[in-house]
Formats: structure tokens, C-alpha cells, sequence
């Protein structure tokens, strides 16, 4: 598949998803983000990077944020917010995380195309972002032996990781706008070596 | 600014930019994907989550990849291939490595969307990501001053790092058509633990 | 307690448990190492940190090694090593991963102060390297609040981890006799850039 | 080399320098951490790791600390100390990271076994650690060609990086009794999740 053509079609994904999104679930994610003492950010693989990503930003908001597994990762408190980010919601350490965090009090978010999956049903929020997980692929597989439909280019996780870091670029503006910060400030907090 | 604002703002950034890159450097990237022994991945910041984040797919490829400041990335020789990413070209630590993996005989290919940035001059090969980068936000700011403009939501390197994320994912659905890959065999290569 | 004071604690423990490794374990491990084809280095915190400096020694040695979380770590097979490093032994995400390391058919070694432990139980292979652990400080913090004894000062998992670190450096030593390796050729093999 | 033997040669280096260590630049680096407002610590390849696993500590002891390279590190000012771990004192990405650091204000103390090494020089501290490093290393092999000695097998930086694991754990000891910490209350601080 050509280059552009798959380009495409993870921008017409993401396009196609954002109208679907919840109001209310973005707005309890805001209030949750803004009433946290501190952000811990989770997720496994490619997943990972879109968490991390996402915690840069906070940082530079001013905000106090950090990433599970990275050394200076303080112990959670009950004022404190984990984000966990997983496309099936079953993402094995990630449940195992989320369910340690809930047990010492820490408020719990999912970013999971599977609300009703084990990572959803731990967490107290859940933001919904639809995207081909690794369920999907096991059905579109099943299909693709029965009635031959051609198999993806966008393999695995690809589309709701990239609509996940988009989101989460979204939630960054609607910081910056509820916290009065602008792109000069964030400037001056982003890490002086790198 | 309201957060579906903000994920449309993106996605027409990234729209608007794929019908102007260039085929020709495409064709050239890839070319040196296919050609080279190891793949060697480095970028700073978000930039350097895209890079990791390509780095996971090529070795779900069969590829061999490495991320350049991981723990087990060795010894560049002439025969591989790095690709550096920088919105603006001239981050000091990507200028400098990329000019040591020159120095070796490694092949040099600049992700950046400044191909006349230092990066790019020492770059082998260069792919212009267009982006608003840390350059074009001092002209903004200096507008802003000047006529009173608004500033922007997605600041500092988000749409390069965003359209970067989507462009490596553009070059992977490529390589899976050509070495005849697909997602179930890269699913096997899967990371077994994460 | 004085800086000098501590180091030489530290130095006298690592020389105390050096006589009471046993020989057979240790020869097991080299022998796994080398008839491995890829070796998988695993451990959470400071234990995560001696992990990985092993694995780029192994690099260096000309061996192939990964470290789990880090990006380009593929999956694991029948003909892979995995060596996960734990004190208590009952890490949970170390214990978790070795399962499903040993259930895709690798061999599991545990490097642990205590073999009879979760993780020990589920390693093909087990090398004993006491220190002071976890469990170990439980019972002190009890024997310190009934006979009021001082508290360590050197806390938490330290002596197992710095023990670990110096016996990795002494399996290093052994490779290097074995496979005939010396430091000029390891220098040749040692990350370009970092 | 024998594995044990090898041990027991790290062992006493780190025993024979213990003596030398100069008391006066202890009680600065000890004096600075405690007054600085964050740590910055950063080191590459083995020293890298041995300063991550400092920065765990530091944590655990309520400092705030940061490592150069993580997701959360923020911009550096002039409360902040930058501690620089490199046994030449010549890594070309720690030099130039010390130079901007020092630009903006912020103290820099460098642990390296070469004093007057760019690095010692750019620093407003330094920390004479003794090692066998890169430096040393081309004599020895100078001499190696010349009178045919053995070459060694704790190769390139160990002996540095391993007696400055242990340094670092001197430094937590005396930190603990300073701040009137003890291990319980470390143990509370100790990651949740990792």
C-alpha cells in the first residue's frame, strides 16, 4: 500500500472518531487532570509512547506528571490520578497496575477502546476511543479465512494509538485554554537538556 | 479551546501536508530501509517517542532496529542506516550523533522539516515533514506581538511530531506490501512481555 | 553515618557472600548464557538498572541481548534465555512475565536472595545471591522495635543490588576468557553514540 | 577469569579508593544536594545507570530529583543542581549538556575519575572518583603491545562505574542520618508501580 493512501487512512480514522467521542466523558477527564495533586502515566508499548508524550506536555503546562516505570516515579497517594492507556483494556501488567493504584485509594482513568474490558471496569473513568485493537484483529482474521477479505496495513494497534496521542493533543489545548498558559510558558519548561 | 476543536485542527494539518511530500524521497527512504543491515532510530523529546514507537514496527517487520541511547544498541557500522528526527534540524545532541554516525560510514537520512537545517546538511538523504516547529513559533510570536494573533493550541512541535507519527506508520503499511508481511506474522513478533 | 563508613559496609557484604556462591550455579548460568541464542535481561527498579548494564556488556561481548520494556525487545522463543533479577523474589510483575516467558517455551533464570520464592519456583535455573531483602527488613523493622537495635542505613534492596551488579561484572569476566574476548574488541562493539 | 576471582578484584578496588576519597569534596557534594531545590542527575551507558539508580534513592528520601533523558524532566534554573557522572570527563554529550546546564544558571558538580577533564573544568564541583577508565585503558594496552601484560577482565569503565554505584550509596547512608530519614519511611516512598 502506498504511503500516502495508509497516511490517509489514519487521518480519515481519527476524522471519523472524534464526532463519536463522549462530551462528558473528556469533561470528567479535564476535572479529574485539574483536580489530581499528580498525573502517573501508563501504558504498555507503542501505547507507552503516546503516555509519555502526553506527560511531557503536562510538565510543560506546569502540571505535575509522571510515567510509570521511568526511576524517579514517586510511590501514589489518594490525591493522586493514573492514567492507563490500553486498546483492549486486558493488556495483562496494565490491568495488574490499575488494580494496585485503586487499592492504595489513587483515582483510576482508562483510555480503552473496551469500556466493559477488565482495565474498564477497574478504573472510576473511562474514556472510550475507538479504534482496531488487538479484538478486532482476532474477528477481522476469522473474516479474512472464511470470506478473503484483504488483512490490514495498519497492523495492530496502529489506529488507536495514533488517535490516542491526537487526543491526548487535544486534551493539551483545552489545558492550556483553562489554565490561561500559552506556548511561550510551556516553551520555558520544556526540558533545557534532551 | 475545546478538545475536538483541537483533534480536527490536527488532522487537517496532517491532511494538508500528505499530497505535497515528496514521492521521490519516499521512494529513497524506503530504498534505504530495505537496504540497510540495522536501523538505528534517535530522536529527542516527542520526536524521539514517533522514533521509538517506528522502531517497534520494524522489528514486528523482521527487521533489526535499535533506539539509539537504549541499553542494547551497538556499534554503528557503514552498512546501517540512521534515521534522525528533528522538526527544526538543529537539536544540538541529534546535529552531534548524526555527525559521529557519519563519521563511521553509517548512512544518514534526516527527518525534519527543515532539509537545510544542520541536520539536514548532513543528512545522506532528507525527508521534508512540513510542521510548525520551534522556528515558525518565533515568527508567530513576533506576529503575535506585533498584530495581536492569536497563539496556538498545538504548540511548540506537536504537529510535526503528530504528522511524523502518522508519516512512519504511512512507511510501514509500504514495507509490509513489499516484503509481503502481514499483521499476523507481526503480531508473532510481537513483544512476549511489556 | 559517614560516607566512607557506608561504601566499606557495602564493599564488606559483597566480600562476605563472594565465598558462598555456589560454583554450580554460577556454571550453569554461563553455560545457559552461551548456548542461548538471545538473552533477555528483566528486573524492576535498581534491580532494573543492574539488569541493563549486564545487557550492554553482553552486547559488547558480541552476544545478543535484550532488555524487557525497552523498544526494539522482540518475542521471546523456545531457544531464549530470560534471566530476571529479583531480591524477594516476589516482585509481581517479575514473577508475572517469567510465567509467560517459561509458558512460550524460554528458559527462565532467576537471580534471587531467595530461591524457594514465587519467581524462584518458576525458573528453570536459580542463582542464590543473598542480601539484605525486603523480607529481611520486615523482620529487622520488628526486631528494631522490640530490642531497639539501629535501622540500616543501607535501605531497601541495596546490598542485593549492588552485590548483583559486582557478580554480573564477574560473569562478564568469565565470558571474556571463555569466548576469548578482550576489552579492545568489546570497545569496538560499544554504542557509538550514547 | 574466574567469576569470583573477578568479584573479589572489584571488591578491592572499590576498598582502595574508599581510603583516598577526599573528605572536603564529600561535604561540598553533600552540602549541594541538600541545598539545592531539585537534582539533576545524568551520566551515559553504565554511569547512566548507576546515576538513575542515585535518583531512585533521592526520592525515596522526599528530594526532588529528575534524570536527564526521562518523559518529566522540566526546564533546569539557577536552584537547581546538575550532578554529571562520566569516568573521562570527556563523553561528548555530557561535556555539552554540563556547558548549557551551567548557562542557565545551575550548579554543576561532576563525578568523574579526571578532574581536569573538560567536564571536571566546566564543573562548579568536582568529585575525584578513581577508576580505570577509557584513558587508562589505551595505555594499558600500549603497554599490553610492549611487555606483553595480561589485559583486564573488568573491561573499560567497570571498575569506575561500579565503585561509583557505591559512592552513590555512601552519599544515601550519610543522607538518611542527615535528614533524619530512616528506611521505613523510604520503603513508603518507594514506587508503587514498577
Amino acid at each position: 500500500m502506498p504511503v500516502k493512501r495508509a497516511m490517509l487512512e489514519v487521518v480519515r480514522h481519527v476524522e471519523s472518531i472524534v464526532d463519536g467521542l463522549s462530551e462528558k466523558q473528556i469533561n470528567t477527564m479535564i476535572e479529574a487532570i485539574e483536580n489530581a495533586e499528580r498525573i502517573f502515566m501508563m501504558g504498555a508499548g507503542r501505547s507507552g509512547m503516546a503516555s509519555r508524550a502526553f506527560a511531557m506536555r503536562l510538565v510543560q503546562l506546569g502540571l505535575t506528571a509522571y510515567v510509570i516505570g521511568e526511576s524517579v516515579t514517586p510511590a501514589m497517594t489518594e490525591k493522586d490520578l493514573l492514567i492507563a492507556v490500553s486498546g483492549s483494556g486486558e493488556t495483562k501488567s496494565i490491568v495488574s497496575a490499575a488494580k494496585i493504584a485503586k487499592g492504595v485509594g489513587s483515582k483510576v482513568l482508562a483510555v480503552t477502546s473496551y469500556p466493559r474490558s477488565r482495565l474498564g471496569r477497574i478504573a472510576n473513568i473511562r474514556v472510550e476511543i475507538k479504534g482496531r485493537t488487538k479484538i478486532d484483529i482476532e474477528k477481522d482474521h476469522l473474516k479474512h479465512q472464511i470470506i478473503g477479505t484483504h488483512s490490514t496495513f495498519t497492523p495492530l494497534g496502529t489506529l488507536f494509538e495514533d488517535t490516542v496521542m491526537i487526543f491526548f493533543d487535544g486534551i493539551i489545548a483545552k489545558l492550556m485554554s483553562d489554565l490561561k498558559k500559552d506556548e511561550r510558558e510551556m516553551r520555558n519548561r520544556h526540558a533545557t537538556l534532551e
